[in-house]
């Protein structure tokens, strides 16, 4: 690496320090970028800047916005009185892209995970709560994980709503899945979870 | 991908116009910077700006520099009758960190592929062959890729510089490599090659 200009280990370094960039693929950008067209390097380094400085967190779900409230929340049409909670943007990405839910979001920034000290504070439950108690929602639909820690999240909250309905998304064999290859859990999530047709 | 504010797409967008980044990765990429430590988006902004400010090509070898002569070529130490043939600066570096080369570079800038329309006018040639007549050199090591295109463009050139010494690097079996796995062609080469004990 050491035979390269300054200016080329140092993007190098920068590359390699995003998640899932080895040193071998932030090479490959590097030297892509100083081949690629004039514009390719400085529209990336424009957007960079422009990320932090545009978006912050909606005050109502907490999701990415460049508003105070985010598309969602300022979405009319939408049933304020449903609530899904995820753990982060992603998930509600996801959520948005199966066109299923028309209600609102709660970010949580996380899940529970005491061994990394997340605790319940430094999630948003406090908010979730407030925002329960105040806005006369009718159910809270939980699609944090299906792993330990969405899990536990996921009861940690039903246990804060008890007045109130809670509902956790199906866990099952995915579709198109293949029954051999579908782990013990998860099988015993849809034996479980079955429903009568 | 439409839920997310303009930036956060934008972002992802010009992270996916790279070479083996995916939307997916993309997304994994934008969030990351979005949630990590303030300053890692505008330090890897700032080193994509520097880099095209920066960086030139050796007027010498062609190799990455931020001044006018690469440290190679300005290493007076390096043997500078010996010319080494590279398609690209990330080739000049993986022989470098072999420690087997002490002589100085040329890098091509790809290989001839008349598919992809680069001819011989479209590589560094002439410059090379320049280099060779205007700078008393005793041998040219041919080191572009073991593929079709680096193979022809090898022949190329070594057809041009017939009155001077051309090599070519080894093709064989690689250290640790397991015989059974060899494709054909590197067996044939490495039969081929074979040296007394």
């Amino acid at each position: 690496m050491d035979l390269y200009p300054k200016p080329v280990q140092k993007l190098i370094q920068s590359f390699s320090r995003l998640p899932g960039i080895g040193k071998k693929t932030a090479e490959r950008l590097t030297l892509h970028l100083l081949h690629a067209k004039k514009n390719e390097a400085e529209t990336l380094a424009k957007d960079l800047l422009e990320l932090r400085k545009k978006i912050q967190l909606c005050s109502n779900c907490f999701a990415l916005s460049e508003n105070d409230k985010c598309t969602i929340c300022s979405d009319q049409s939408r049933d304020a009185t449903l609530i899904c909670v995820v753990e982060n943007p992603s998930d509600m990405n996801a959520i948005e892209k199966a066109h299923a839910f028309s209600g609102l979001y709660h970010v949580l920034g996380g899940a529970l995970s005491p061994i990394d000290g997340i605790g319940p504070d430094e999630l948003r439950i406090k908010e979730l709560i407030l925002r329960v108690k105040q806005n006369g929602i009718k159910e809270v639909i939980i699609a944090t994980s299906t792993n330990v820690e969405g899990e536990s999240t996921a009861s940690y909250i039903s246990e804060k709503l008890k007045n109130i309905k809670v509902t956790r998304i199906a866990s099952g064999i995915p579709i198109g899945g293949d029954l051999k290859f579908v782990d013990q859990l998860t099988m015993q999530k849809a034996i479980r979870g079955r429903y009568g047709l």
